[in-house]
């Protein structure tokens, strides 16, 4: 019988608070602690009684910022001490971009397996994942790297469109939110500021999908909710609207959301998660616009929004299960992460 | 005994959906349906099998409408119908500014009480509510006004401040969200705008508090999250900082968040009701920065944040209890609501 | 010799306070007049005697509405006898969208050439107008139109790369400013609203530039100061990016600006217009940012900036020389235009 | 007679480029060099050959610098080297908040008058400086500071009705641009954000008017254009609305603007000065709403809007003025400086 592996997440901002109840969600895993080294409003409000990490052990990532740390919040002991003890076998990264590559020695030394996130670079880890692209290839690893937002959202897409029909090139201009909805010092207030050509996104995708044609270009703009990606592909066959939005709506994490109903803006698409009751409105899934998806002959056209703070998380749970070996099956695996955050 | 009063809401927008989906969170009152004219977005997500008013009958408000509204969605049939029927109590109108005041006489016509909201004016009802200062005044009342966010905002805190110390003059200055979150039509993008002196919440305010002297003036500005009120007040007698954030913290729907706790924003504000899993994130409470509460002599300063939203859900609810003798007791029905809504 | 065409400038909002004030300034032609419904501030202060037009003759639109304009400001006629007369050679109508399609009939009756602007349909005027593209075609029209401010900065760039080097096929995705500067009431705030697919700028240059093989697909994000442009092209040869930097620098009209030099942004390339001390800080060159032009083979990426309020005024003088027979020669008009303006 | 003073600004940044430019405007004193470290686009931009600063010696401030600063501009020598030589009466210190201090010791050592803006504290100069209010004061200074744009137009107003009413107490609510136009790393993007309490702005403005009053607060919003300041004062005897304009009218450097003239917001204000062709569309006249000046027995309220960038650039002139003694007449001083710089 499979043992439930024990996780611990290190660094509860965005997406490691995020990550952790997912965890705390799931049957065949168990969230042993989380670790980090500051005070913050958000991870003391998640461990309020109605906080979703409620209970949970807090760890110091950083053993020298233990002192500080307990001058606010119960500290249980070091991130080092707990790996040290033998009880945990997986640690989650989520620090800020950087500080994971200064972590990953801590983790080899005692023996623990680890996921990155998309803001560590793709030579930290063994392997890129994503489950609808690469699931069977984690088995066993050691060390995977789980990438940003933006790249998890081409991976998806780009997997259906490729699998199904074949893409013969693509190119994305992705419009960025600029930076997440809690965070009040960084702007623009009112510019549009390209990135370099070609973005990272291109080439994050191709750790994933190397034989994939795709040319990125990015613009950052002043909104906080998601990121845009407008999407111009070459098809290796002619297809049909039709067909694409049929590959789309069959394809899990994808969902389709028509303007006519109302969702005309990244905004109004918020709106429908909230009502919906998610915990933090969260949109785990790539949302594109129906009557945007376009076909002419062999040319494919399309709008998709992507929640930066939620749509790794599943991808995150997806990987321990294939690291772990605790589901041989990788839809089988989805449907089992989805069931747990609310996913259709 | 007392029967369940049977209610309807009557407009399932930003404030209707929230009113209804708490109507139902009671049980000394009862939902019966809720009315509309278009299949928005945010009427039928609210209704799909996660949304907080699934299975609810809905009826159209205005019977011309109902067979376009069909085209689209399931309807019982029409409010004035369901009203002529007997089997209604109670409407509460949460149709858009002015159309409350076109919706009246049918309500009356049938012999139904109701509740308007903010954006009608204070002559359409008997009387402008607020739970803290004339609860027991909505007794028996047939037709009553909760007043908007910002006016029940400065009800609470005022009420809190000149009850238990007294309050010679005070002055507002509003910085105003100007629209709700998922709106993607309305700005301004780069401007600030002032609105005319006084700004009308002030005499708003007064329609409950006849006595206060208050002048307010507003601006609105480029944001979506919550208003900002900057409070200046002349005590009747000198006070201390600590007196006055003693009254707040035992004041209920209004809570103290600190600066160095990390809540230095509106936007970190809200990141810590998404953490608490809030439907919505709602915040019905009024948010006070517990550093910015100053007292100098008989002079008192603060800021607080309003979430436009929500906040004034539990007054809604409140007022149910008070024109139906639900509840005698202004207090306790203050712990009932609040219980409800998950507000501590 | 040829006589100056006597012009009237019909809608003093942002285009036409510019395009009567560019006509002004030049040599071989005479406003006689600015013609208007309503006295904006925008209006009055370009009267003022610091203001731009003043000294210019204000006539009424509208016969009905001349009496409410004349309490605010002096008014010498109406805009209808103004064209009886037989002193007006030319009106440039810069209405609101759709207000010059029944201006036409006026212009028409009177005998008085026109050229409006892009709100208007294709089919308004004669041809659609680029002086790169078709200077020659508007010699001797009666009706011209000259496209909107995305459409142009289309024109020029597709026109530079497809007369030196050739276009295949070109994909731009147009990150659109959702308002202009002075707009305190459209937003949004906090949205990313698409467009439909195609967007309207595809077609809208294929009027220019039939044999173009162009797609475009638009998003509005919540900024003021300019569009940015997004595009991917498919050379007919393989080229390389020094090449393609020549062409650009080798055309008017076209200015190339380094993120080296701190124009990272759109809001620092506004500010090297102000710095310079533009009237309005205009900006009728399209800039393109120098480093992320980017040529792969046959494939070429760039980025420009698109100063929405300005960047048709050029255009609008040359197309009066044009239809006029005032210049023969495009390159030579160019030349005058630009040097009126400012432009190097 | 009177030599005329030699200038050199420090810092061409914001603030910088805007005061140097109008040294070179005046007819009684020179600049004889401007100073900086670092190649940024505004530096270039304002020494292009349309420029305002065209042809003006640059130096560089720090001189382990200057070798970096050669590589990509024409850099005449170091500043100490300048100042040494003793061909300089005055550095107007411009650098970022902070800098200024530490270069004190610099201009000292030389025998250097030097001025002061507001980003350094109070204590750094022998007075704080406001033409209206303490011209006399600075005859013969040797360091003096301007304070910032906020407290300047505070002077400015609370200046003129507490010499010609009286004012017994003020609060002012201040609403704060975040960051100037050009920036694009600065938020909030969608949040308010408080200042302390008292915020610095009223301490600061009692350096000039130890005698008044006053209490600020402060809220930071995600606009660029122009900070709003919302002013609820106690006067020393009644007055009338009529009487408060009269005196605002009557003051320099205040403009009354009416909402029914269409400025009803700060961007409709800004696009005022764009029209009327001031360069960059600086405003450094205070902008008054007109209909919002209310007086109701003895309290007076109004709203002013604040440009930032450019609001204190003639109180710095004035300043060079007093200092060396250039003209004795305060008022005569103020008319010489507008003039110039086209404030009417």
């Amino acid at each position: 019988m499979v043992m439930k592996p024990k996780v611990v997440v290190n660094g509860i901002g965005a997406i490691g608070k995020r990550v952790a109840h997912a965890v705390r969600l799931q049957k065949d895993m168990e969230l042993v602690g989380i670790s980090d080294v500051s005070p913050t409003s958000t991870l003391k409000t998640n461990l309020e009684p109605e906080g979703p990490l409620h209970g949970t052990d807090l760890y110091c990532s950083v053993p020298d910022m233990i002192e500080k740390l307990r001058k606010d919040m119960y500290v249980k002991g070091t991130l080092p001490d707990l790996l040290k003890s033998g009880t945990v076998d997986l640690v989650i990264d989520c620090t800020p971009e950087g500080i994971g590559a200064k972590n990953k020695e801590t983790y080899e030394r005692f023996g623990v397996k680890s996921i990155f996130q998309g803001g560590e670079k793709a030579g930290i880890a063994e392997m890129t994942f994503n489950t609808f692209v690469n699931y069977e290839q984690a088995f066993g690893k050691s060390c995977v790297r789980v990438p940003s937002c933006n790249t998890t959202s081409l991976a998806r897409t780009m997997w259906a469109i490729d699998n199904r029909i074949g893409i013969e090139s693509v190119f994305v201009s992705l419009v960025r939110r600029a930076v997440d909805p809690w965070n009040p010092s960084k702007g623009p207030i009112n510019s549009i500021v390209p990135d370099d050509v070609p973005s990272h996104h291109g080439p994050d995708l191709k750790t994933i999908m190397p034989n994939l044609n795709i040319m990125t270009m990015a613009v950052k703009v002043p909104t906080t909710l998601t990121h845009v990606h407008v999407v111009s592909a070459t098809l290796k066959r002619d297809s049909t609207t039709e067909e694409v939005k049929k590959v789309f709506s069959e394809t899990p994490r994808i969902t389709l959301l028509k303007k006519k109903d109302g969702y005309t803006s990244t905004s109004e698409i918020i709106e429908r998660y909230r009502d919906l009751g998610r915990p933090r409105y969260d949109m785990p899934e790539v949302a594109i616009w129906d009557e945007l998806v376009s076909v002419i002959g062999n040319k494919l056209f399309w709008n998709h929004a992507v929640h930066s703070e939620s749509i790794v998380i599943p991808e995150n749970i997806d990987c321990i299960r294939a690291m772990f070996g605790l589901e041989k099956d990788k839809w089988e695996c989805v449907k089992r992460t989805n069931e747990s955050l609310g996913i259709k």
